[in-house]
């Protein structure tokens, strides 16, 4: 009876308290409220929306339903990055082992791709027996040893979440501000953050098309981070084109891996100095901007950065032997260039065509239980904004066999558009949140 | 997938066409697609709302889930009443032999109680062995045979509406025109009418509060049956009081006997009448509200419509002896009077809580799978208006032992208001409505 009202009651506008929250999310979690009466409910959530305590309220009981990591005796400070996902983003694997190698512990829990985006879970797993799956002791100790944990979110940590969020997926009440931030709130408020930094992906590929609502969703998150001590900054970063070169699982980690010793594409090293900038800041390791940044190029000159992230493969069953020699990644069965069917610029390359061409390659998924090949995907050159002559190569594309190289060009000639004017494409980083406003990063 | 885009649609303010309707629905019946999904659709049609041809579109998906009567050949005009349900809602037991016996084919479905409303179904189990299971070739072959059929919804028609009818209860999503309308003519239409006549309920115990929402109600089921060339008028009547006297299932069989005897309550009467005349000449077998009215007091005057009745429970394995003397009834152990506790006028007789007294007597339901108590229940004689003196009779509370006396009392006090003025109580009928309008019915 208790689910009925609260549905008749959001249902025609109305709000619930905190511990009707707190009541159906862990009933639901039990067993007890039907997927039926739940979908009902979100739905009604999603129409009628939800006020900032009954997000908060929302979080805390998702928080609530499961375990936390207890990290207060590290004695560093722990921050995050979360990302709302995008195509080619491999910042996370860049991110966490630089950033932890500058004194920073990084509990970081990432999910694994659906839609047309990639997950970090899967391109980790990429590499030959890479485990993601720690328990939360396990996790605990790996950051305390060496700074950093990779991992998915275990059954432990807020399973009404992750019960909600399967079922949201299959009932059209994902893309819900309050939603979507009760529920990457509830999973990183969880990690006993002491700071947190959120990349809001912008631009066709991303999953909230309008700059407005991305704003929208920072500020929430940063609201339920306020209300748990944990300070979160968010930046807004560019997804109109896939980030980097690489897009594919494997061949991502390979970009990352470049990109931790110096030779990785501008884009995405800038994209993820931009967000470690924010990491050292909230962490309290660096005083300044440019302090950070000198830090972390230090870290990526001298070694330490991939030598973290050979610390954490090693630590988490892994061939450490990858970034040495990238080789040991599952490699494509066939590749072949892809080249500029006309003379002129590149308009654009759009990356949900791209993404699409992934999942058509086999190297993405239509459901949870589908199998990936982590071997296949694109490496894209050509960048909007370039001059092209007809025939120069634009991109490589990596497949299991010959139709997958067809596949894969007809993904490409789909995404990719080349016209005789093109406009500029996003800043890569557009604007920062915080708690006190959002302000719109210069660019030089 | 198919499912998972509607929603979405439906969600966004789009609509579905007459295709996806009807592959949505046959889905949901054949189990396809899951209750989960099924209920985030529902509450988005509940907050978005369906127009015209979408709720044809449903209405013909749910009628083609399942079997149909094919009347035709018994050469009778074929005309049945709905009611949206109220509390001493006996009127089907009357108007159904009392039309049957003018020479209209009467295919009565009903439905059982649930909520604070009554259910003919239950009211005529009450008859000992009474059996309203019929098979469509059962009913079809009683009303070849006498004129009348009293079941329920089988389970070859319109499985598709059962089915989701039972979601909608557990998800909050009933109270919308469009979906009551599909789910009321999706079996209707299966009866193979030739006019289907509406009565509306109007008032507190009325489950569409509103007046402007019932003439909506009526409006749609109108239009749904043009589409299908059935004609159908429908009234609106008074639900701020119970309707007659007795409110409890064998009480209301015992009423309903009486009524057709030519004894019921002037009340009870005057809305039989009203829409016994709009049966006749929808049914063509009168051609004047008048002449319609003298039929049917000429047929209660010889005893022709009590006959049918008895010939109905002959034939649907009832013991016919009830119609000579009801106390073949279930009695109720215990019975006694309440009366007046200070002088006044009966202000209100509030049928959501003589409704909710009966399920507390046991005679009603919180689930479907609930067992009743027929016997138990009110007789309540005061009326809205009256002038009472303290200590003056106002009702019998039947129950089966002293704590459902004091149950019962307990109910009565809170539903019936003394007081030093009374607002007149609503028309007993107040509005017609068929697709030329809305006519507010005269009083003399």
């Amino acid at each position: 009876m208790l689910a009925q009202r609260l549905i008749e009651r959001k249902r025609d506008g109305g709000r619930l308290e905190a511990g009707e929250w707190r009541a159906l999310t862990l009933a639901y979690a039990a067993g007890h409220v039907p997927d039926y009466q739940m979908a009902a409910f979100l739905m009604a959530c999603f129409l009628r929306g939800m006020d900032r305590s009954e997000t908060a309220a929302l979080t805390e009981a998702m928080l609530g339903s499961g375990d936390r990591l207890d990290l207060a005796d590290l004695g560093v400070p722990r921050v995050d990055k979360h990302s709302t996902g995008g195509v080619g983003d491999k910042v996370s694997l860049v991110l966490a082992p630089l950033v932890a190698s500058l004194g920073v512990a990084v509990p970081m829990m990432s999910g694994r791709g659906l839609g047309h985006t990639g997950g970090t879970l899967d391109k980790l797993e990429s590499i030959p027996g890479f485990r993601t799956s720690l328990t939360l002791e396990e996790a605990r100790s790996q950051l305390a040893r060496i700074g950093c944990a990779l991992i998915g979110q275990t059954k432990q940590i807020a399973p009404a979440d992750r019960k909600m969020y399967a079922l949201r997926d299959a009932t059209g009440t994902v893309e819900s501000i309050p939603l979507i931030a009760a529920s990457i709130m509830s999973k990183k408020l969880a990690e006993d953050l002491t700071g947190l930094v959120l990349d809001i992906k912008r631009g066709s590929g991303s999953f909230l098309p309008q700059l407005e609502r991305e704003l929208e969703l920072a500020e929430a998150m940063i609201r339920l981070g306020s209300d748990h001590s944990c300070p979160v900054v968010a930046l807004i970063t560019a997804m109109d084109r896939p980030l980097g070169r690489a897009c594919g699982n494997s061949l991502e980690v390979e970009e990352a891996i470049h990109t931790l010793k110096g030779e990785g594409p501008p884009a995405l090293l800038e994209v993820t100095y931009a967000l470690g900038v924010e990491m050292l800041l909230i962490a309290g390791v660096a005083s300044s901007a440019d302090e950070a940044r000198r830090q972390m190029e230090k870290a990526i000159g001298t070694g330490r950065a991939a030598e973290c992230f050979q610390k954490i493969i090693e630590a988490q069953g892994g061939n450490p032997g990858v970034v040495d020699d990238p080789a040991v990644l599952p490699q494509a069965g066939d590749c072949e260039l892809f080249s500029a069917p006309r003379r002129g610029f590149v308009a654009r390359v759009e990356p949900r065509a791209i993404g699409r061409g992934i999942i058509a390659l086999g190297g993405g998924r239509t459901k949870m239980d589908d199998v990936i090949d982590p071997s296949v995907g694109f490496v894209i050159t050509a960048r909007p904004g370039d001059w092209v002559e007809q025939g120069e190569p634009l991109a490589t594309v990596f497949a299991r066999d010959r139709a997958g190289i067809e596949t894969g060009k007809h993904a490409l000639r789909q995404a990719i558009a080349i016209a005789d004017e093109a406009d500029p494409p996003l800043p890569l980083v557009s604007h920062r949140v915080t708690k006190d406003g959002v302000t719109v990063v210069e660019h030089p």
